[in-house]
């Protein structure tokens, strides 16, 4: 499965636990991913397409950016 | 138009710019509302229903309570 990431525009732990429990709902409680505010990153495992993952991120309300798979 | 009253657990301004962002991509360029995160309160005039309103807020992954009609 690939490992997609993306940067999130995150500025305090708020925002950061925003964007986890966006994740946790979309993607399930199995879901592997990985929410950064140090380095405003968001990986995530997932077979989705990026396209689908940057979405589910935007509705945060956030600036989103995609890295790459890595 | 009834104007109404939630509480969004915003802990910056990264949190309330999410906030306004949501409402103004779901409400549309010329709807009346305000984000102030200092209260962490927002106030929305529409005729929406409350349970529109709240799940639109929800969107952005943070709390939110009802207050009510204002």
């Amino acid at each position: 499965m690939p490992t997609h990431e993306f940067k999130v525009e995150m500025t305090c732990s708020g925002c950061s636990n925003a964007v986890t429990r966006i994740l946790t709902k979309k993607l399930g409680e199995g879901a592997k991913f990985d929410v950064n505010l140090d380095d405003k990153s968001v990986t995530i495992d997932s077979d989705l397409s990026m396209e689908e993952l940057k979405e589910m991120l935007e509705k945060s309300g956030k600036a989103v950016t995609y890295i790459g798979v890595k």
